[in-house]
């Protein structure tokens, strides 16, 4: 397959698409009528690196709320909108900064006329979002709930839009399950090159919804396509933005705030690794430093697997070694290889 | 690309390679020597799941306890070995199902014929391991820590077994990071048509190393590729287990147990998804029959969007509905969700 190339568009200060950093987005949980529990949601997401933040606007009353919760927030804010146009056009009047809304779904050609001219005003976007669950009947019969079906659906709202010269476009064409996901975002993206926004719908509780998503979203991102992403958990909402930088930087594709390389451990292994890497990673995070550690198990494996790393420990027998890419500096009683660990990292980032 | 066609392995009672399932295998940490831990861990991983065992074997003692080890378990092992052909010569005698080797390090062309000659004569494969972390110094020096230099790496050994005319052969080319890994692997899919063993190396703790593995070996495996895998994590190994079956499950390469699908929750969610989905996941791990359950937060999307479920529940102000194949059945007050939830799942699959 050849390398999926996106026009880009403009969200907030980000542009999404072409050779643009790919963007972390999640969407708030709380009622968007109530501007206070939202805004103060948004900016626990921001401090946690969340870029883009998309909010419920089922009612008018929630329309209305989105300028106050624009006011008190830093990030780019996205209205998500079924079906009404008259929410569409007072969120753009209140100043979102994308909306996501199927203009196939909003009624008379008029009524998308005015939305879209709203939009190109204001210079925002439109997300098209097409779920695998929710397609039209017609699709469905002709299709079954397929990859193909999604994607004719999308093109069906790309149409309506093109067809009023509209082309800031971003779709989204999601599944529950990861095959049909990754199919379909293949699909489309032989069929448009409009940026397009990852996600695995529906993914699950933390533990099988963080494989679905890395899975899906990490196949196609490894393959070139994919300007922004949600990764949906049914969990808290910075769990769904730390899955998200971690896929990216997994990839190459964000850069890694710090990274560090454990064994699992095996019979060679004499020491307490598994605590010993949880400690360290989590005094990496708190670090946050571009600093590369590998917690190795054995001398045997370790200092040679982990001679790319700034600094590292190697297990042995009631001790450990500490190396500095590859070369041993020092060996350590095994209650102080954390501490010792803690001070060459400190003496490294300095 | 073109679909990986790999020959076919016989490991105990399983078949590795070609259309034959995907096996999930682990490592034991524990001292190999030490035959009533090792077993017990042997015997709570095949509990959980695990389908073939590996062991390191440092020396002679660890070597003489694979005959009690294998008489005591269920489950193909395999011993992991390096440099020591009388180790390999001895795990092979006490009836080891697979040695991991590589013939490059075993030394004289008469230390590696013996060998051979050995797993020849039981009919045992042998496993080629590549770390990216060990390669040789001329291959270093030539393409620098690269998968074209582990590649090469690997094809040398494989050149040495196929010259003593032994083609039973499993390769792994393990990297720490994902993007060497994928490639490395994709590169040598063109090279070889031998069975893959997938894994990335020192992936790290729990939560990194779930998604390292998941978007690594997931590529690959969505892209044919991969005969049996080991999700290497820094924490406990029934984890790796668990992680390496969701990976398979979430591509539909081996059959789920159960599914459920539920909402990352939304401003429309009125009751508590997040403590609903996991209660059902937790019931619905225990119950362990191949049932499907929608969790969603609105009534505005719930039932559409689960349809494809046998059995699911949608949210409201206070309530919920439970429905199933789409159709609503009844609706309940929110402190009996999950008891309806659970008498109705229990229903179905009586």
């Amino acid at each position: 397959m050849k390398k999926y190339k996106s026009s880009v568009v403009k969200v907030g200060p980000y542009l999404l698409g072409g050779n643009n950093l790919i963007r972390v987005q999640s969407m708030c949980d709380t009622d968007t009528r109530d501007v206070k529990a939202t805004v103060k949601q948004i900016l626990k997401l921001e401090k946690n690196r969340c870029e883009i933040i998309r909010v419920a606007v089922p009612d008018m009353e929630a329309a209305y709320a989105i300028g106050a919760i624009k006011k008190q927030i830093n990030i780019p804010l996205v209205a998500d909108i079924h079906f009404d146009y008259k929410l569409a056009l007072e969120v753009i009047k209140q100043g979102v900064d994308k909306v996501r809304i199927n203009p196939g779904n909003i009624g008379s050609e008029e009524k998308v006329k005015a939305v879209v001219d709203a939009c190109k005003a204001k210079n925002i976007p439109i997300r098209i979002g097409i779920n695998g669950g929710s397609l039209e009947k017609d699709l469905l019969k002709k299709y079954g709930q397929t990859p193909k079906a999604a994607v004719e659906s999308a093109l069906r709202h790309v149409r309506i839009l093109e067809k009023l010269d509209f082309k800031d476009i971003l779709i989204s064409i999601k599944f529950s399950e990861v095959p049909p996901m990754i199919e379909a975002y293949k699909l489309l993206a032989e069929k448009v090159n409009y940026p397009l926004h990852l996600g695995v719908t529906h993914a699950g509780t933390p533990f099988i919804g963080t494989i679905k998503n890395a899975i899906g979203i990490g196949a196609l991102v490894e393959q070139g396509i994919g300007a922004t992403l949600r990764v949906s958990l049914t969990g808290p909402l910075t769990e769904e933005i730390r899955v998200g930088y971690a896929i990216l930087e997994s990839l190459g594709k964000r850069e890694k705030r710090f990274e560090m390389i454990s064994c699992p451990t095996c019979g060679r292994c004499e020491i307490d690794l598994i605590g010993l890497a949880e400690k360290t990673e989590k005094f990496l995070e708190k670090l946050n430093k571009p600093v590369k550690v590998a917690v190795m198990g054995c001398v045997v494996n370790g200092p040679g697997e982990g001679k790319e790393a700034d600094i590292g420990v190697a297990g042995g027998h009631g001790k450990a070694v500490i190396f500095a890419k590859g070369k041993i500096l020092k060996t350590v009683a095994e209650k102080d290889i954390f501490k010792t660990l803690e001070e060459e990292i400190n003496k490294i980032v300095k």
